[in-house]
């Protein structure tokens, strides 16, 4: 699994009068830390949009568990991967955390996406493409500690 | 059940480059309707915060399946209503529709939140008011057709 | 000059941790009482970018002038016109009253564009069309009052 | 003048059906850019608000004149700084900038505001404290290089 970090600072106007983040932005922030997953596997959202015949990656289902409420200067870490690969579509979870305090976690599920072949006004899911797949699969080098050799 | 509708209409700025609605909107709205809800249901949010010793109703869980898009100049109906009384929370469902057809459905899981006894930074679940029960779960009056009585 | 008006309810989520609306969610609304006041004056902006040859109404210059906050719940009335045509673009003005009593004063700058002949990456200010300068510029002809004609 | 840079990056969701950027979004950014550049000096918002007696930074003007637009995946580097004070309000200048050509650059307006002595429910301009001014009014000293000393 590809996991990937993004750091998240709450800004004044994320936040609601009852001083926590407004819920909905935890969704913007979602689709935030996927494009950041996808950049991060060496896959630019946009370029995909471009030169792989796909539309776009729509939603057809988000949810998240909220647990401990973040404010304003809080800074947090998300943990994003896809969790599920189904035919044509994904699953990417995400987890929150504050000082490795877990947050909140969700996921959303999102459709891979071309344009309809003979309806020009709609979008039709497509089997995900194997180096997607790979690339969003493989598990993260870990930095190689040098040792120092002893003669 | 109590059920509300409340209209929205889809603005520029709701929508994305695929020209739909970004998604976390539809939560900002989800949001929206329950304020609605509470409102259509004789009980003013602000004035509950302020005289019911309550803190406010934050989200617990918030889910959303996406069927349909929606864009730009669309006007949209939602049916939000009460569909579960647990101790000290309950879930609001939303439906939206476009013409009848049903876009996406979701729910939130809200707690009745009062400050914590002793940790003034924290908010802890009560017991929901049973006039705030009664108020969100009695059924609409129809408005009664008057008939011409016949002599 | 023609004036459209617009109601605006300030959501819970629309306010910050001051408990006043966030300020860039006025600029939001100015968008929305454009879009509202093109569509009173019989004019669809969705429609003028599919048929007129014109790619938007992009903003080159927007400001605001703060006077009064507004807060969750408050119901909010704005005035739209454009009050004055350029050669290529336009300014719409927008005034937010509450209950009468002016809160903020307004106005964007906005260039009648179509796609450059020569560069599809770009857009240039076009001659705006006469038909639309006279839908947005005609008075709103007041309901006449039917008098009971006395004999 | 104290200046600082921030770096945003565009994502999806802040783009409309333009594929630009919605300008109501470089306001919220301006905010943010404010937040970061009082950080930068030294100073905490969220301490100042606790406490220096002031209630907050409450935005009375804001204007943007925008030159070029920006889109999903662009980087962005903000200057900031306050670029004029008076007695009980500044001025705060950002201009936007993607691979040094200037894009857009506007103003803040912001009053340094306090509890009204008898109204509970207002805020009044209070004369800015002298650190606040000279933290963000010193130069930023420059990396000095290091350099390799000739015998």
């Amino acid at each position: 699994m590809f996991v990937n970090k993004t750091k998240i600072v709450v800004e004044f106007g994320d936040c609601d009068p009852a001083d926590i983040v407004f819920y909905a932005n935890y969704f913007r922030w979602f689709d935030r830390c996927t494009t950041a997953l996808f950049r991060a596997a060496g896959l630019s959202l946009k370029q995909l949009f471009k030169h792989h015949g796909v539309l776009g990656i729509p939603i057809v289902d988000a949810r998240a568990r909220f647990m401990v409420p973040s404010t304003f200067g809080d800074e947090l870490e998300v943990e994003s991967a896809v969790t599920e690969w189904r035919k044509s579509s994904f699953v990417v979870g995400h987890k929150f955390f504050r000082d490795g305090v877990l947050l909140l976690e969700g996921s959303e599920t999102r459709v891979w996406a071309a344009a309809h072949p003979t309806d020009a006004h709609r979008m039709q899911g497509m089997p995900l493409p194997n180096d997607v797949i790979q690339k969003l699969s493989r598990r993260k080098r870990r930095p190689v500690r040098k040792r120092s050799t002893v003669v």
